[in-house]
């Protein structure tokens, strides 16, 4: 039996000015870094000792693990950052203020882009000002799998093969995980580890800074749920 | 043409009170933050732009590192951390006071054990109050790899095995490269570099939080070396 923690990054300086963010490198606000630091604590109360801990190549959430780590006495860890664990890129709408967008799309039609499964926001061009296309931290990938917007679908698509070749494998062998990311990669796992319909998967949130831990048996089936507090 | 940085952490608690450290895991002190946090800004003036970062299992280099990477605006750089790049292991000597120690066995005696190349500090019985033998760290390593005392010899011997199937390699294929690590797991990287010997080395002194910038051509020599300030 194995033990997996997801954590979202804590509130970003974005999420603070009401941007849409995705995959655009945005750092932790104050209150972001103290909702980390209480994960930290949360996290050490529980006691909970970690074999592994992944996360994404987005700075809110590799901070978010560097403080629950630190809070946690066990800043040594294993630490494996992968963009697959990014939060769903937001195309063309990255950068812009979700008031404004409401504005000029209408309210419905931004509430489909944010809460839908399967509808694509509109696709960022490459040579957009919040553009990721040529951040060096992609330079590896087929620029295919650089994308131009995601719905929550693709976003899950992407998320599952690193599940499948990084932590499955983990737990499996008994390893204790955490992963910090992001509303929606973390929204993936979930809907993946709860067996959650294509629509109820929409309405389910998830807290910045608040330690979700998944007991798991031997076959991967959630034997328990709880949220730290 | 790569380059590689090596980067001591900044001053730790034990450095404050005078105390062997070794392999015992001590926090940074807050100067030791702000020398981390200098050594970021020191790297982004100079816009070294890393691919990979390499740090040990202790707590002082690990969170030199992120302080590093968080100043020069990389956090997301693949970071790996080995036990082979840890302090050397101070044996009995770890936990007590420099000044005591030198009274207890002289001061020459201390001065060999710590200027020494290949004389062993008194070796630390796996009971001892800060024995590192039954950390859960090093549970995954063969029980005659954890040392209860080391020389700067053996602490080379360990580090140079890390250096062959990992740094070396990321630099032969042109990757830049930081090393967050220790005084003497540090002088043992520089031994080889420089090819410094077993005498010299032992007047070397690597500077906490002071970036050392080596240009190495395709065969790994050093072509250039800056101390950034």
């Amino acid at each position: 039996m194995s033990k997996l923690v997801l954590l979202r990054h804590g509130q970003s300086q974005w999420n603070l000015e009401n941007l849409f963010t995705g995959w655009w490198d945005v750092d932790l606000s104050e209150k972001g870094i103290e909702e980390a630091k209480n994960a930290g604590k949360l996290l050490k109360q529980a006691g909970i000792q970690f074999d592994q801990a992944y996360t994404s190549v987005l700075t809110r959430a590799i901070r978010t693990l560097h403080f629950a780590l630190e809070g946690s006495e066990q800043v040594w860890v294993p630490e494996t950052k992968s963009w697959r664990l990014n939060e769903r890129h937001y195309g063309d709408l990255q950068g812009q203020n979700k008031q404004e967008a409401a504005e000029k799309w209408g309210d419905e039609q931004v509430h489909i882009w944010r809460r839908s499964y399967d509808v694509l926001p509109p696709l960022q061009p490459t040579d957009a000002k919040y553009s990721i296309a040529h951040d060096r931290r992609y330079a590896d990938l087929d620029p295919k799998q650089v994308p131009q917007g995601e719905n929550l679908k693709i976003c899950l698509e992407r998320v599952m093969p690193f599940w499948e070749d990084h932590i499955a494998p983990d737990l499996l062998k008994g390893k204790n995980v955490i992963i910090a990311a992001h509303g929606n990669s973390l929204r993936a796992l979930t809907k993946y580890l709860e067996n959650i319909s294509d629509e109820d998967i929409l309405d389910l949130e998830i807290a910045t800074g608040q330690p979700i831990v998944y007991d798991l048996d031997q076959d991967l089936k959630v034997t328990h749920k709880e949220l730290l507090k």
